[in-house]
């Protein structure tokens, strides 16, 4: 038994909240007497009492003298609906913390650790660090830039084709991996797409797995041509428009804003001729939307990656070949990279889904 | 010890002599008596002894009373540089035999282990017929079709482009995937590609790696527009041109083809409109070519793929992405498979080579 046992141990608990803590990361704590875990907790929700206050109040006042060994740095600041975590160990007389990674959120970065350390207690940071922040890797880039993790979903054919000509795409890939691609929606705070897509295809892009949330949609539609009838509309929590403001001038459209915010449908205007991308992540970032997974075609996929935003990919996909030099790709646009200056990921990997295949990397920046 | 275990160590030695045995079928035997093995043999080269004989000859006489356990059924036919291995075997004395799988070969087919059971000896097929059917899969098609077994070869980005509008596309995928590509061209009989490929980036098509062979070399050229200087034209064995008969007519097509005879390329015409690819094939078949690889482009792939002589396919998947719709895709042509009518692919692998990814699979008929 040692630190590292006990820290996977911390991050297991942690990941048994995985998509349900947003805008909060999922942490996990336990208490270690003489080398026996005494008591355990994780982060259930936002506004819920955090890990290691659980594991302290389980451990029914024997938590004197034992370790702490908690999955993220303990919360030091007091600007939110619980109080420190620090003063809650401090009291508990608690000799010793270990920790997995320093908290990233600037009001914490190392002053939660400080302050234990002021008070006598031993603190040991950096346990399986690289493993609780790949755990944590929505609220990390959420907290540290203020913008969501974002995650381009591709399924294509083998030859990186999304649709034909036409447009068919139902369904490329398979059932195990459409199941798992509902899961992912579950486990972010928003799905993104673009007016196309919708007008295609009329997606509801939900979670339809027992006991996730669904996210939050998001359709990007410069001149508001999606139908407040559409699937998209119809699903709580709620579906956010992105629209051009220059789109309000005409009657027929005031309408349909009307009917739309009538529906709860927000809408989100920006002014420039073109979107900006990173503005709007920044604005979804100030909503504590701290992840995003885009389900688009050709062009967004391309407008994403173009911009910057995507922080990495997951293409699916199907043992089938459709050709056709008209068929839809993957990614598409108007502007290539060159060879030398291509996107590159880094800790891909690769997994079979079914009858698919999976590929999942993260963008080099 | 059991037949299974025999017979994959027959499988072992036949591969042993992959890439070298065209049009021959790459076979293994090995006698054993009292459960121990007293002689090995393997097919090298056609023209040269059979595995089973080898075996035969190393056991030194003492093959009277024992198992003989050979990849593939003995040839019993005469037409042939070598004379039939069953009467080798009859009149060794070898009491039983233990073979993989029948030879397809119409010629034998079941009747050299039948002419073995007419002369008493006990006789046993079938174990690890599919590893062995797998082994010697470009022989199986080719004895039996007449025509080659043909590799579809791509290296592509994730998202399925292979080159830059501009044709730039080396290199795509990584040091490990293009030697991996080089010891493909010296396992097979040919290479195929198109005058598009020859112009654009004048590749040599060949196997770099020592002690493999090189491949023949096939250009699809109808109007026999590449140069006779081409890196293709360049090196043995052989180039074969596949030209339109018409492109023949003018003085200068009449001078060039000359200069090509004298570099010893040969010349396949077809006379029809638009080549034939499943034609192209039985000609190739005609000349003892069992194995193809096809490294085209978008057009050729699609070609191909519509022609229905694609057996298996290749795609070395590099982690980048340059999309563009403009860019080159792995599989283009005029038209393309509704989702429902997609070429399917069975028994698909996935492998990590280097930093790419291989997905190989067989297509579905």
């Amino acid at each position: 038994m040692n630190d590292r046992f006990f820290i996977g141990r911390t991050l297991a608990l942690a990941a048994r909240a995985k998509g349900l803590t947003s805008p909060n990361p999922m942490v996990g704590a336990l208490i270690v007497k003489k080398g026996k875990i005494i008591s355990e907790g994780y982060h259930r929700k936002a506004g819920t009492p955090h890990a290691e206050v659980i594991a302290i109040d389980n451990a029914l006042g024997k938590a004197r003298g034992s370790t702490l060994y908690v999955s993220l740095e303990p919360c030091c600041h007091k600007d939110k609906r619980t109080p420190p975590c620090t003063q809650k160990i401090i009291s508990s007389g608690i000799r010793q913390v270990i920790v997995s990674m320093k908290d990233p959120n600037p009001k914490v970065s190392g002053k939660g650790i400080e302050e234990l350390r002021n008070s006598g207690i031993k603190v040991t940071s950096g346990i399986l660090e690289e493993k609780a922040r790949k755990l944590n890797e929505f609220y990390v880039k959420y907290i540290t830039a203020g913008m969501p993790f974002v995650i381009l979903k591709v399924a294509m054919t083998l030859d990186g084709k999304i649709a034909t000509p036409e447009g068919e795409s139902k369904w490329i890939t398979g059932e195990k991996a459409r199941s798992m691609v509902h899961r992912l929606r579950g486990g972010v705070d928003a799905v993104m797409t673009a007016v196309g897509t919708v007008l295609a295809d009329n997606p509801m892009l939900t979670c339809r797995v027992p006991n996730y949330k669904n996210p939050v949609r998001i359709v990007i539609d410069p001149n508001l041509e999606t139908s407040p009838e559409a699937n998209v509309f119809s699903i709580p929590p709620e579906t956010i428009i992105i629209t051009k403001q220059s789109a309000v001038s005409s009657q027929q459209s005031e309408k349909k804003r009307k009917k739309l915010s009538e529906k709860g449908i927000k809408i989100i205007d920006y002014n420039s001729e073109k979107l900006d991308l990173q503005w709007l992540m920044r604005e979804l970032g100030k909503r504590h939307i701290t992840s995003v997974l885009i389900e688009g075609g050709a062009s967004l996929n391309s407008y994403c990656l173009e911009a910057g935003i995507v922080d990495k990919v997951m293409f699916f996909i199907a043992p089938k070949i459709i050709g056709g030099k008209e068929s839809l790709p993957a990614v598409g646009g108007n502007s290539f990279r060159r060879l030398d200056e291509a996107y590159r990921l880094k800790d891909t990997k690769v997994k079979r889904i079914g009858e698919d295949i999976l590929v999942e990397g993260y963008l080099q920046k």
